[in-house]
């Protein structure tokens, strides 16, 4: 399956008690299907990867490609220590039906040892790769070389970047693989329209008005770069909003439980909750720019 | 004087060859007064005030002083490898006229000599004391605790608040002091609104349309809420743009070259440059969003 | 069992191939038990625990608890990006037969967090937890008021406290808790003599000579300080040598292969090789402080 | 004047109330001329010259200038936030009579920033620059490739290479540069035998019994290889124990105390006083290697 368009980054939903919670993450995959998604990313940074058990991550992995049934792509975020239990755990992802596997970069920062690594990971399985540079969650940052050397290796098609200033990157990595790397958007959104602009095949980020991002890439990739910005600038002020750190996790689930998705909003600790004031502040801004918070996923002209 | 509102932090203007350019930096003033501004803040991390010899400083605060003319208040940074350094430059910013000071942390990361540094410099001035709260370019982070330890014992009647996720910050450090600590925002004006909604007495930022500013800051504490939230979603989408890491001082300078108030965008080394892809980009966001790069303050309704 | 005394951090044998080897863990094993050592501990930074796939872990436990036949404690090591996961492994730990878990902290750096992690560990599993603390690998600070409510609640019996200058914390910790908390010290041995004096259980530390610290712990132990110190300054220079960043691993692998007991040398990546020079001046150093690169344990006296 | 041999870094002298301490900075360099050292180094991270006035960096220098009175080479520490204060220190540091200068980096980690950081002060004076590599404390890495081209292209004579595992990075940069550059050792002695060994010009530290570290190069540079290993290993102990992080420069003031030289052993904040358990510790284990905490300076055969 080709990679594109709006692939959203899911939370992982958990009931009040901390545990996994599977209805609310099937209900999760039929809201991203209704919203037109392009595909969902699994088991990042934002779906708590890090808080999770191996057989907590195994059954995430089954939940979501079973529902997905298909019908669309299901990567399959790697996250370890070292290179083999990256390896490991992308062959389970395998193993389990992902059809990529994201992949975080290990400490420590060395060029040659990175390159090392995703290479190692990238030959253990089949499935496509795509390198996640995010050096704010995981303090690793890859240089625009090493991330060319390793697409024009063949070890990686495809790259999720979030590394500010993020144009400016997005552009150098194109220029130094002649546009042979696939580059998906991220940073909740933020950039999203300029990114298009630059050539991204599309993003992978956890805003929880999907829709919109969905109403964008479709106005983009038809023609209609007017009404893509037209959109984009239309929802400006809640994607800036949402997107603030380290609160940025409990505004996305509880948004979802607002819209009938989640049935809890419960964050695995290390998280920041949300306080009432914030909790206002959000929705009173999702109204101002003209969503709702309901179940059914808006229309978006 | 009273500081409140609209304080724009200045870029220092250089000729192509890297000099301080003196008559650009007496424009720049004139053009913050013609924009309404309530206040000016010189020597900050976005004036390169660490690429600055000291007699350039002295400079910059003396052609400031000067052309502000009484008018404004003055805010002067201070920065430095430890406290005496940091008492030198409060001193000297003093002497030369400035209004208050805006302090940055020392090194390394610990609460009681972070209390004693800023205690110390607060000591050392008679001018009011601004915390610079700014983890990103200072590398230490200031506990709420702190901040309202500082303020309750009389030493930071004021801060410049930049930690994200930065409204939880200041909804609590104004409770831990009963509101007596004085906030102004920052970070590009990325949450100006719902600072003010929360309290804030204005905003000390670098957003080289301060004419936006201004009015977002009138029509809040005029009355006119609602006036305020849209001027403040028009511009989002710049406000978002321009305040890019690492990139955006050259996006500023670019503007003020481009509205007639600096003869050079030159940034001193290490510093980005702006690629071309980026300035057209830019340029034709400022559009977008119903901006002109004239030397003329725009009228915002 | 009685946590006290030496306990050799060990580090990971694998063939030149890169792959476990059984036989060489084995040989290891036999080695620190004719060493006269109190404890050995496994799948620490040192044992390149974070290189390895989680079944080569539990093959590595199963190995070495076998071998050590219950003769004397078996410490593992549980490091995981978030609790969840350090709670499979030191569950996995205790079911394979592990006496103590020695547990790494999670990021990000903030005290309530950290004191939750470790007590949820700790009342996940019924052998006692050991606190590691190593901010040159982990990245965390773990304040001594932190450590003592860990210690005071009952959810930390041990310590391993390699957070430099050591011996100010080790002593502040004591009377934090009131002694109650048993210390162990690491950093090569470095401060062996002086953490014994100041009241630490014994040291945990990878110095490829383990019989030089039992006999420095023996007579400390016996009465004999003076002749601790002696023993201590004479082996001083090589425990100095030994321990340098980045290389020391390399160091000690290349002793227990010249001792016999590894059959290669081999470190997975990323790890620093032993180049030539280096290897003589170890080599030569070894000689100087009066110790041979044989099979047989030596005698100190 | 040639640079080679032993140059202690020295610690500012202050008096019990925090000010500078003339006459005790000038016994010091008495006792450091004494002491047979082939320079002396000031305002260094150990000098504190972070927490003194611009104005007091200036009366050390003169002072220091002035005793030496041309005997030996006087080096001046050079660190500022950028390049333009780095060269008015520079230049200050040179007119007041400075034989060379050692510089500190810049943030951020950037090679081609740092490059012309360090080739921007080397231009400005006409005295040798000595790059100061030394992460511990200023939190950037220099790679050797920088290093070397910094040698290579003759704005780098020296450097003093603190940047563990040291040894290993000294023959590589060595390699990298034709033995075209001179390194000086530092990390408070604990690798100066092999430093020399790898072809070190001297050391620039600040153990406080700086006639060791004299007689072990005496002993080195006349052919006494032997000697030099056994007076090395002799006073490891110490040099290992006095080199602890942060609490270093408390054993040094007080070392210098007790030796007649300093009257007071006072630190400015922030910085991590002498507790009585330690001060004991530390005199044992002076007493333990054969020194005395006498005025005179020993006799080290």
């Amino acid at each position: 399956m080709d990679l594109h368009g709006v692939n959203p980054i899911l939370p992982t939903p958990f009931t009040d008690g901390g545990e996994l919670d599977i209805a609310s993450l099937e209900r999760l995959i039929d809201f991203q299907l209704a919203a037109g998604v392009d595909g969902v990313a699994i088991l990042g940074f934002l779906g708590e990867a890090h808080k999770l058990a191996e057989a907590e991550r195994r059954t995430v992995i089954e939940t979501v490609v079973a529902r997905a049934g298909g019908a669309i792509p299901v990567w399959v975020g790697v996250r370890a220590l070292g290179t083999a239990g990256a390896i490991e755990q992308a062959r389970a992802a395998q193993a389990l039906g992902a059809t990529a596997v994201f992949v975080a970069p290990i400490a420590p920062q060395n060029d040659q040892a990175l390159y090392e690594h995703f290479r190692a990971v990238a030959r253990a399985v089949d499935v496509p790769l795509i390198v996640h540079d995010y050096p704010a969650s995981f303090g690793i940052t890859l240089a625009p070389e090493l991330v060319a050397r390793l697409a024009n290796d063949g070890y990686a098609p495809y790259i999720k970047l979030e590394d500010p200033p993020v144009l400016s990157k997005l552009s150098r990595i194109r220029e130094l693989t002649d546009g042979k790397i696939g580059v998906f958007g991220g940073l909740g959104g933020e950039y999203f329209l300029e990114e298009l602009q630059r050539g991204a095949l599309g993003i992978m980020t956890g805003f929880a008005f999907p829709e919109v991002l969905v109403a964008i890439y479709r106005q983009f990739t038809g023609g209609d770069e007017a009404g893509a910005a037209r959109t984009f600038d239309q929802y400006m002020p809640l994607i800036r909003y949402e997107f603030q750190p380290k609160i940025g996790l409990a505004f996305r689930k509880h948004i979802y439980q607002r819209r009938g998705v989640f049935d809890s909003a419960h964050i695995r600790p290390p998280g920041m909750a949300l306080d009432e004031v914030s909790r206002e502040e959000l929705e009173n801004l999702i109204a101002r720019v003209g969503l709702r918070l309901e179940p059914t996923v808006h229309e978006i002209r």
